[in-house]
């Protein structure tokens, strides 16, 4: 039941610059030892849906302990036997578009 | 920690007509006794922050159990001591317009 | 080429309290004359895509003018031969509901 | 007026396998000269409003012609006087990091 989601999380009452808290949540992304890709709108995590989700939890604590107002977005895929799919849909996308190419 | 959460789930691999697979997933919201609003482009819930995501932990499962791709977004409005807010939002929002206009 | 899209669209920097901001961005949908329903967590307007993509432009303006940080998010559903689905869809959602029922 | 806008774009009605729809959006892309990023969840895509909104309505009418239903959501981060940002921000986040673990 492996997923891909893509996790945006601020808060909405800091202000303008936000990478404090951005760097805070990827720390917590990162000590969770789950395969992601950070992006410039959003981190990218790949695993089951219940260590996926229970990640976005922690992030959304971390944020949620100091932040009177916090925003998040979490976009889901889900494909039956998916595995290791977050390098390989770019993968296979770069190869179509080479294939068209040759 | 309480949160409103817009819900929008959907298969990939059913094809176009959608409605009998958003009901499904209506049905297990309404099971939950939590506040919600069906729109057109995704149901709005509001509750504990663990409460709400368990109930989008059981939608996305009542899909996945027969369906081969699942997209799913869930956005998250938190703010702190925030206390009915699904229809609140909405009223100040009014409030501000009839304000404006009178 | 008509679509439903969900328009949701806030300052980052203007602190918890974005009723005010919210109202002005209902103003400007409301003067398109295009159909819509105010939700807690956005709001969904039906179009031809360009109508519908000017107005989101339109409500980008407004809250550029005197914000210095914008998050905005627009979720479009497209279907061929689409017609006045924004209420249809949460019809037909809720006959499905009723038949399942009955 | 400098935007970085996230783009999901894909049919609903092609079954589970999408890689060449992605790829015909990315060939889109790529032909608009904007910086962007392919990522597992969607494109990045850096520039004025109105040159990724009307990248992202090309996008959007290149699925349109051959598909009955199309899916597509686009968060948007707008920030005064931003300028080449979607390296940026990642860059500050990580210099954020090392500046904790130092």
């Amino acid at each position: 039941m492996s997923v891909i989601a893509n996790l945006a999380i601020f808060p909405m009452d800091k202000g303008v610059e936000l990478s404090e808290y951005v760097a805070r949540v990827l720390r917590v992304i990162r000590g969770s030892g789950l395969p992601h890709q950070l992006g410039s709108m959003g981190t990218c995590i790949e695993g089951e849906y219940d260590d996926v989700m229970g990640l976005v939890r922690r992030c959304f604590l971390e944020l949620q302990q100091d932040c009177d107002r916090v925003y998040m977005t979490v976009a889901v895929d889900y494909r039956a036997h998916g595995r290791e799919r977050m390098l390989g849909k770019v993968r296979s996308v770069e190869q179509e578009l080479d294939g068209a190419a040759g």
